[in-house]
């Protein structure tokens, strides 16, 4: 673990005594036993991080709004309010999203949500939100909606596999411990990425996680006295 | 033309004897003096403006970097970015932008491009001067690149096709005046919009706008008197 202390932290912790790492790393702790295992988030961010057996790791994904973070929630919200505005130009098929995200933000027209999106207040968070409200208009029916939720579960599939390949763990028993507001999307999103994960991964077990994520921490604290 | 007044232009402006408009409408004007006319920017954002012979007008896309811009340097900038970050990753393929992005912003390594993506000074122009590297690149064959560019291309055919049936200039003569930095790239940009929108409508003139756009402030305001 490399540690990374700057100066004010210093103050009230001991370097000598302190791990600092990746709350992926804690979680993964808290949600796994098995020797080679792999944590995936989905929440308003989204990345992937393994360990194997031998100790070698493997992170991808995750780099925020501008580097990306195919997969997240704020991707899903992005992708959604794009698909909105496409349907209002012409640009793009027409989608029950035009109604449900409205409705959702509490705005009346469109005029009101370009002032919402260049509202100095907006965040990531609040964008990513809107995946549940596309999560719900897929479940209408709505093409525009199922098709984005396939296509980012379709990248969570990417993220996964990429860290499986690095791990070494095609053809090995492994968990993949999962957790993260995008999960509660059951029907396209998912299920969608376990059926594929199933199809490529014979030996995958999934593990939401249940746990806290601090009693990985104490696992890790524990592991290193 | 609606006029929108706040009181502090009221101090220097008369409100009886002044047009306040978008900057493509003053483009328009300065580039084209065809009754049938459309404009399209491709620079940091874009936009497709257009006004029909009956004095219609239809105007698509340009949301900015949260609803969207499709075709714009910065939306180029932000998938080169990714697709970067994505062949650091190993879930994409191997791309030459990996060495021509970080040699054009003058930084070293990943850890710093992490660091420039996430600085507050970070504009969207600075994203969008990505677009000439990318560009330079494509030239050079890199796959990864052309099929970004060609794909930015057909946002822009579709924002212009938009236009064009909306106004029901479809079979029409009708001048395409077009300005911004993107049109600079020639080869898999310039060309591949050009091309399809001749094959589209036969009656396209393309206009590039080389009047400033002042001189055509100065048209529609002696049009007004």
């Amino acid at each position: 673990h490399k540690i990374i202390f700057n100066d004010e932290i210093k103050d009230h912790l001991n370097p000598a005594s302190t791990i600092i790492c990746n709350d992926t790393r804690i979680g993964l702790a808290a949600g796994s036993d098995n020797k080679n295992r792999i944590m995936v988030i989905c929440g308003t961010g989204s990345n992937c991080f393994g360990i194997n057996e031998s100790g070698e790791e493997a992170k991808v994904n995750g780099w925020d709004y501008i580097l990306g973070d195919e997969g997240s929630g704020y991707e899903i919200g992005i992708k959604a309010l794009r698909a909105l505005m496409r349907a209002y130009d012409g640009r793009g098929k027409n989608t029950l999203l035009s109604k449900t995200i409205l409705k959702d933000l509490g705005i009346k027209n469109i005029e009101e949500l370009i002032k919402w999106a260049h509202d100095v207040s907006l965040t990531k968070d609040k964008i990513s939100e809107i995946a549940i409200t596309v999560c719900r208009t897929a479940e209408k029916g709505d093409k525009i909606s199922i098709e984005l939720l396939k296509e980012e579960a379709r990248e969570v599939l990417i993220s996964i596999s990429t860290v499986v390949n690095k791990l070494g763990l095609v053809n090995k028993e492994f968990d993949l411990v999962f957790v993260g507001s995008v999960f509660k999307c059951e029907k396209y999103f998912k299920s969608v990425l376990m059926k594929e994960l199933k199809e490529k991964f014979a030996g995958i077990n999934f593990k939401p996680l249940i746990k806290k994520p601090v009693e990985g921490a104490i696992k890790l604290a524990i592991q290193n006295i």
